[in-house]
């Protein structure tokens, strides 16, 4: 744990999380969409591996510290053609799940994109409807199945889901996570 | 991290944390007021110590846990015969911060109480009144204090804090954490 933060030619950095930052075991942490200001703050966490979430292509100041920084990009967007299936969504979550508990990726930090660009995400997430709603905060998602994985009880895995997800909270992420078998 | 989940006679053990559980650094772990229907998980974390921020006793049945597993208890309750001052209060934080950096005490749960118990809190806390507002939410205002320590901006600071407090959120927590000297 790294309290004593070196500081650069300027002197003590500053550290700015993303928000929602927050740890969710050792090894593995969520926040929303990185941006450069949160690059310094990243960069103490030693990071090995991204978990990303959404099907919108990496944006290039954040590829570009990936790579100065050796950190591997694991990108689930599931985009497909034709519409992908409930059980497609699944497997994605399924193989981002593997990536996350192998600890040979860690530290690993999951992210999705939150905030105004939600609504884009959602608009552009109707080309994943399936018959019935799909998941939206897919970061909450896969966190809830690594509880059940866990073997967190239900409440407490929904407590957290919410208490991240915020206005953001779906019934049917609720219904995914529950529904998911591990 | 502990994915497979040894069951014990009568099979595998769901597992509830106690409410606004999270992870804050390794090592370093933040709930509300753990009851016995927390106990199986709070097993799973081989806590070494819990930082306790609050002034009435512990129960019995939460110290038999302790007992049981050898865990120490660290209480910071700031109770005085004399009303304490603002200084008295930033030197028990000052104390906890101090246990709870130290890697000897490490894993570590800070908590306080939350819920319909914060009232009757906030009552007992009139006797620390101390000419201005005093902290409420003890376990947030020392994580936020700690953040300090790690450098984090204010505004993440903050973020964090009033992610957990929700309601319970108070200006003077905020207050105290800004003018808190590390």
């Amino acid at each position: 744990m790294g309290f004593i933060v070196e500081g650069d030619e300027s002197g003590d950095v500053v550290l700015e999380p993303p928000p929602n930052f927050s740890m969710v075991e050792e090894g593995i942490f969520r926040s929303s969409f990185p941006r450069p200001c949160n690059f310094a703050f990243l960069k103490t966490l030693n990071l090995r591996s991204i978990i990303y979430l959404c099907p919108e292509p990496y944006p290039e100041e954040n590829l570009e510290f990936l790579r100065s920084h050796n950190i591997r990009l694991f990108q689930f967007g599931i985009e497909g053609k034709t519409e992908p299936s409930l059980a497609s969504l699944k497997d994605a979550i399924r193989g981002a799940l593997k990536i996350l508990i192998d600890v040979r990726n860690h530290p690993v930090l999951i992210h999705c994109k939150r905030g105004k660009v939600i609504v884009q995400i959602q608009l552009l997430n109707v080309s994943f409807a399936c018959g019935t709603e799909l998941i939206k905060h897919r970061t909450g998602c896969l966190v809830g199945c690594l509880r059940k994985l866990q073997n967190w009880c239900l409440s407490s895995v929904f407590e957290e889901y919410q208490h991240f997800a915020g206005m953001k909270s779906r019934s049917a992420d609720l219904r995914f996570i529950e529904t998911f078998d591990i």
